[in-house]
């Protein structure tokens, strides 16, 4: 059994220092990394770059609407031709800076409202999949587990990885219980392990009504924009080393 | 005789359209696309790129200050690291989309107020020269002709090309006469054949002052944005042609 | 029977030009100048000011969604505190400017996408009126006539304007007849003009179907981007002389 | 005996925090709030003006070059016309924002390299007094003691305020030792405090050569940023009381 731990990093901007990315990195096995839209500059992106290959991290492209009041979290209604050209410049960008500084590309793990609006969308999921296979057909399309994200890779030709959140319930569709609701995220550490190891083993959550649901696994999202998570991602980390599941990245 | 003729492509912004590419490109050998940081935002660069690659134009790309407001014109003291990682930013986004699209990025040739920063720097100019080499080693430094832009492309190893403009006045040590000063712009199209004409076949320029100067010359700048200006690419154009001088991108 | 024109200017952004504002103000009462989120940048906002005083024409101020490269055509879902405090910034700006520069602000109209959502939703139109009630109770919001945004200003105890668009084809409902739809667009000026008069006359207009539905008038909205713009605000402007119509400004 | 103390506050991004503005604010008597160009968004704005009335602090604007990435510490060259402009619609937002919330606008204090520039630039300085004076003749201008600052608003007719560093070594000819140099920063909190004695008392620095100089203050910047800017406004502040030196803020 094995598994891959993503953090989203280098969403700084400029003098805003945000997150913990150089004691992060040292727990997970992709790095998803802003690319000047929500956050991320330049600059920002070089040495998160760096600091991914300095730790061996697989390195992906971290896009978002263009929104960097919002931090990406709102959805836009943009143009199909927007998203594509979009996702062309931000993954592009990314691509070859990351090749200017000795790495390869590895993934594109579209950021917040994006997100979620490519989950619920085969069609806008579809646009983002053919602007990354035009960039690179090897790209590997990160997105929720069971969403139209990995519809859309499918369709396309792209490899998907399904992430999955280890403390979020899940409903009987397989969708994420809402935040608003009670017992969507758990507060506890040994649910988060149980719940993996559940997917790992059965292929299957115990949704929130405990009914056994159909679930995929590739990848855990790790937050990275405070110290819980850093405490989180530590114990996490030993806690799959404890259970023989080996952490290693998407790809080979 | 053969000289490339380059313009300022892509510097739309949005709803915003600037210039007459669709015209002018029929006329030129080499476009500079805007990378977004003066002009040019996502679609705008896919279908400049498009353009260029239907009308079998060399592709460039024109990176700038961080200055939509004032079109990049605006000079700014940034530190090298930002120019480094803002050079990789623009470039690498432009040389992926290029590929993405079929095409090659061939040149880089910088904008506004960061070219004639450039052109004046040598440690500026070389850290642009070193990002462009770790992009890509065998992209061509377009700058002014006889500037700090091609003996830091020199320094670091990459092809440079010298950049002459046909209408303008040359002082003694073969910079550009101040446009405030008499006598700086050529208002007639027959001077300017002549000046890149002599540059050819003498390699030099007479001066404002009356003195031969010497001079380089591989690539004239075409403005993009004013009618005017596609008639002087028309005629200028059909002058070369009558003159035996081919009209030729920079790289064979 | 008096009517007020207003047209939309002050969308330069930069160095990128926009619209002929300089020959339509000379036909119109009103002015909604853009407020730097989908075009406009202080120079061209102080510009576009001073033409208005020049041209003794009403100043408003023309916020929009935080989106220069969509023109503010594109919905965000943006939460209500944000949206509030945006209008209080926007339109803050363009009072204290007018002040500075001799005027005094008269009203506020919506731009493009934030323009629609207010006029289907009441919730998000009275917290736009509860900003600009705020900044000062005396602002007139100008928006479709027949929307929520009439009703919001009523709730919220600021004037309203109706706006009319004299070449837009209306539903039993009052809505506008969707652009995709055909004969949603009139070609004909007669049919502008006859419309604008049965609604200054009647009160009503003539519905795609053929029947009378209850409508108001105020304002009619004059494109600025385009020479069709000019011409039709010529000839527009001297229908209405030469049927007794006084064109004149939303306030005594 | 009395002095302010001012905080730069309000300088969050969207959701990039930045500084301890909650804290701060309990020890200082004026705060100089982003106006969203090198920090600051309109929520942030308004919840910042809402944090000063609360704490019955004065408010003026902080207004910057247009550089979010950079935070406004790059220097750029910009014409009058733009600086006149820029400085308009900044203030002039924060002017309507904080009366529409219930307060008014003391002073102005220019941010980063804006500052630095003006302070060395009568012409520039004079530029931003003008545009302050055509918003409010009433508004204070704060700048650096004895700087170009102080020079360009008596000459265009505003009140200004001597704005002294007490954690800085002073020339003789009265500027701030740079940075760079040894003893330019005093670390320790009794040299600070004298500093600010002597200036009160004798009207006079001594400078880093052994010198007396002459001096104003009126105002002591405090950094709201780190903890450190923390610990230091309380003890700064309980000094200043058993000195019988009054924190009063600029106006009467």
């Amino acid at each position: 059994m094995k598994i891959d731990l993503n953090a989203d990093l280098g969403e700084s901007f400029g003098r805003h220092i945000k997150g913990n990315d150089a004691e992060i990195i040292k727990y997970v096995t992709s790095a998803s990394i802003a690319c000047g839209y929500h956050g991320g500059d330049p600059l920002t992106i070089e040495n998160t770059i760096k600091l991914a290959l300095e730790n061996n991290v697989a390195i992906g492209a971290h896009p978002s609407y263009d929104d960097l009041v919002g931090f990406g979290r709102r959805s836009m209604k943009i143009s199909d031709d927007d998203l594509f050209s979009m996702i062309l410049y931000q993954v592009g960008a990314l691509k070859a800076m990351t090749e200017a500084l000795g790495g390869n590309l590895k993934h594109v793990k579209p950021h917040g409202a994006m997100y979620n609006d490519l989950a619920n969308s085969l069609p806008k999921a579809k646009v983002v999949a053919e602007a990354m296979y035009k960039i690179d057909p090897e790209l590997i399309f990160v997105g929720l587990a069971n969403s139209e994200i990995q519809h859309a890779a499918r369709e396309i030709g792209l490899k998907s990885a399904c992430e999955v959140f280890a403390d979020r319930a899940y409903n009987d569709d397989g969708s994420l219980v809402s935040r608003h609701k009670y017992g969507a995220v758990f507060e506890d550490g040994e649910a988060c392990m149980n719940q993996v190891k559940q997917i790992l083993t059965e292929q299957s959550v115990t949704s929130i009504n405990g009914n056994a649901v159909e679930m995929c696994i590739d990848t855990i999202g790790i937050h990275a924009d405070n110290y819980e998570a850093l405490d989180f991602v530590k114990s996490f980390h030993k806690y799959l080393k404890e259970n023989n599941i080996e952490v290693k990245s998407l790809q080979p």
